[in-house]
């Protein structure tokens, strides 16, 4: 399989630095195989790459004790949540220390009038939006997993509702984050705008833990729409389906959720959860706002779907049937996993230009039968973010060859439809490679800033920037 | 007056570039004194410090040889668009070269399918706006002046549909900027989502031409809505319209727009405007949508103003008519201004989470009469954000420094309320001694962002972070 180089290890402070904080911490210091390798955890076909140690951090004020000690030996430490980012984010390449905020898991306000909460980093959205569920409000994004907070920060998440609720970016107000020396900084205030000076805000949103360790966030909040409607419609082909996409959201039609599902996605779907859905490109909507509202939108996206060939539309308000016409997209992870048992899902994705959608949907679909390959499609498609999930028999070479020459061909195609190699999923290791030929001179950029705030590079080095060579992992 | 400290000025350097830059630029370089002051606008107390020469740039390739230029001799750069922003952001207090894009100003894509659009950054908002008439889209961002979309970015602008439309950070999806080295940079891509490093776009949004030149942007845009209604109530207090407004965002009910105007601002208006409206607190909301939302959507407001001891409330959908209803809004600044014909309006804005708004702005209120200061209030209440326009007779010091104490009060004020000093204005000069007080040793990170871009300062040196401790203007 695809080897993980390993970058340049201080062996001696990694030593010193375990030591010192093995008094300081104890049993909340854990340097086992199995804990360590959970937290290398990968969903590429990059090896696991254990840290040295993992401690489990209680507070801010314990984050800036185990910064300041791993700086004093110049020892890497990987910021960890839930472990869920998909491109080799907390793997150790230089070895380390993985600070493990799971247990900094407090709600620590709701602000309910003014539409925001301030939670610890290693609150899970999931935790949150049950937290608040008597509140009458939610916190919108949801990649998949049901990942920290701090981690969807730092990995800029995002999810089926960005089309109508932005990504983490928006939905960030403010950041408390202990700096590379041990500092505490808070990104801005919880006031609704600003414009005072740069947005540091934004720059620690998707920084990846590259340039501090997150230990608290104050997020926006949505109210809970009054009413959810839920809607599913097949097209003959993917660009019938994506030129509706096109049209609804040219018409200003503010859906909540839109998301495609192509063929072979359908099939591993009806066949994993017992549906009978028509075997070809579906569009799975959602959409949010007063009763009347939602039956409108629900409506005139029905007209545009009829216009563009679009087959049996199947809609409903009620929350159980919802849920149910729903099943496929979410289980269409496990669902992938099940198409072939005993292969590894490895999950990739890109972001076009909504007008190109169709076209990179579509000579990605030759390119998976060209590789002969397992690979089904599901894409955001609102926003033109789409996952391939490649179904790899990681024993063998030839396969992951393949699987890794598809995924530079659709990066490659989306950077030259004038979008990127990630809409969603992060740089981590996986996409160090492709990130030169789409941000040009502005990774030189990206690298002076890395420079001036984290000099000796411990804050997760070997990510993003590949900022040792050896680092380069394609 | 207030007078600005002048920073170093490297003379050789200034006289040697400028030198170059005529015989290559001929009659669109100038050192005109008009033409050097006009560059040096501001509206704060703050001198004019023009820069001593003004190139009208007709091209990137052109600014790259400016910024080149300049960079060889050590030469300060201060990038204009329309002179309309508000801290003293174009002024040159160390001298250098004012670059001007106003010519710059050509639409050079709309992607309609896409809902985005490509520009030079001397086009300004309404130019847009005009343009994209035929396609039935628009650019929601609304400054009060008729601003450059380069200079809106630079300064992370906003207004009034901020409250349904976002900010500038917002709109942007991709920047081209000449960097202080004369390297061009991209900061994204045409995709709506991205997950590919750190965030360049929303670095450069703000950062107030202190880290490049911005010579292309390109911008999201929105449908124009089906439908549009105004409406306008009053309130007997600030309280109670500032508890209207919380409960109309919590509501959940999608305001384009939502003002307040405080009672003197009201009589500003009424004498202005040649209006009736009741001298009270009032709102000016804007509601879009699809003819049956919009109708919803005022309906819902109008329940919750009668909560709140609403006054009359009047709505309308029809343009002439909403035209009117927002007549007072519309000339605010114009009404300010005949306030007390001969004294400048020294506008300054803060931002606070909007459950303190009501607080805010009764204790600023009461500062005002303290001081014995004209200053009306208007306000972007749905984001907590508003702005006090002091008049000032410019030729009275004790005016002026009661003003400059109305302002710092104002701004600790906002500050201890967990809000910003600048909700929109920016920090330019005008707020540089504030921000260390609100972000804490997040100046320090922004100084390193600083130095590592921009080793040599030239790149509008003085503003934001007061680089040299003698721009310190406060």
């Amino acid at each position: 399989m695809g080897l993980a180089r390993t970058m340049d290890r201080n062996e001696d402070g990694i030593a010193t630095a375990t030591a010192i904080l093995k008094q300081r911490f104890g049993e909340r210091l854990s340097v086992s195989q199995s804990v360590r390798e959970q937290h290398g955890h990968t969903t590429t076909w990059i090896a696991n790459q254990p840290p040295d140690a993992v401690v489990f951090a209680h507070s801010a004020d314990e984050i800036v004790d185990i910064v300041k000690i791993c700086a004093e030996h110049k020892v890497p430490i990987i910021p960890f949540g839930t472990g869920t980012s998909l491109e080799g984010h907390v793997n150790a390449p230089a070895g380390g220390v993985s600070i493990d905020v799971s247990a900094m898991n407090k709600v620590l306000q709701v602000n309910a009038q003014d539409l925001d909460c301030v939670v610890q980093p290693g609150v899970t959205r999931k935790q949150l939006n049950e937290f608040l569920r008597e509140t009458g409000l939610f916190f919108p994004i949801d990649p998949g997993a049901d990942a920290s907070l701090g981690g969807m920060a730092a990995t800029r998440a995002s999810g089926t509702n960005a089309v109508r609720y932005g990504t983490m970016k928006d939905n960030v107000l403010n950041l408390t984050v202990v700096m590379p020396d041990g500092r505490i900084v808070r990104t801005a205030s919880r006031a609704k705008k600003t414009a005072a000076g740069y947005d540091l805000t934004r720059l620690m949103i998707g920084s990846e833990g590259t340039l501090g360790v997150i230990t608290e966030l104050t997020l926006r909040l949505q109210g809970i729409p009054e009413a959810i409607s839920a809607a599913v419609c097949s097209f003959e082909s993917v660009d019938d389906a994506c030129n509706a996409v096109m049209a609804t959201i040219q018409y200003g039609i503010p859906v909540a959720r839109i998301e495609l599902l192509d063929e072979l996605q359908m099939k591993a779907s009806n066949a994993y959860s017992k549906l009978d859905y028509d075997e070809k490109p579906t569009l799975f909507l959602e959409f949010h706002g007063s009763a009347a509202s939602v039956a409108e939108q629900t409506e005139a996206f029905g007209e545009i779907a009829a216009e563009f060939g679009g087959g049996t539309f199947r809609w409903t308000t009620r929350e159980e049937e919802r849920l149910n016409l729903w099943q496929a997209r979410h289980d269409a992870y496990w669902s992938v996993v099940a198409l072939r048992p005993g292969a590894r899902a490895l999950a990739t994705d890109v972001c076009v230009p909504i007008s190109r959608l169709a076209e990179c949907v579509g000579e990605t679909q030759a390119d998976i039968a060209e590789f002969g390959l397992v690979a089904p499609i599901v894409g955001h498609v609102g926003d033109g973010n789409f996952h391939v999930s490649v179904l790899v028999d990681m024993d063998n070479g030839n396969e992951i060859a393949a699987a890794e020459k598809l995924v530079a061909r659709l990066n490659a195609r989306a950077i030259s439809m004038d979008g990127t190699c990630t809409g969603e999923h992060g740089v981590g290791q996986g996409k160090i490679a492709y990130l030169p030929s789409e941000m040009g001179a502005g990774v030189d950029i990206m690298r002076a800033i890395k420079q001036a705030i984290d000099p000796d590079n411990i804050m997760n080095p070997g990510k993003i920037l590949g900022y040792n060579k050896q680092a380069d992992m394609v």
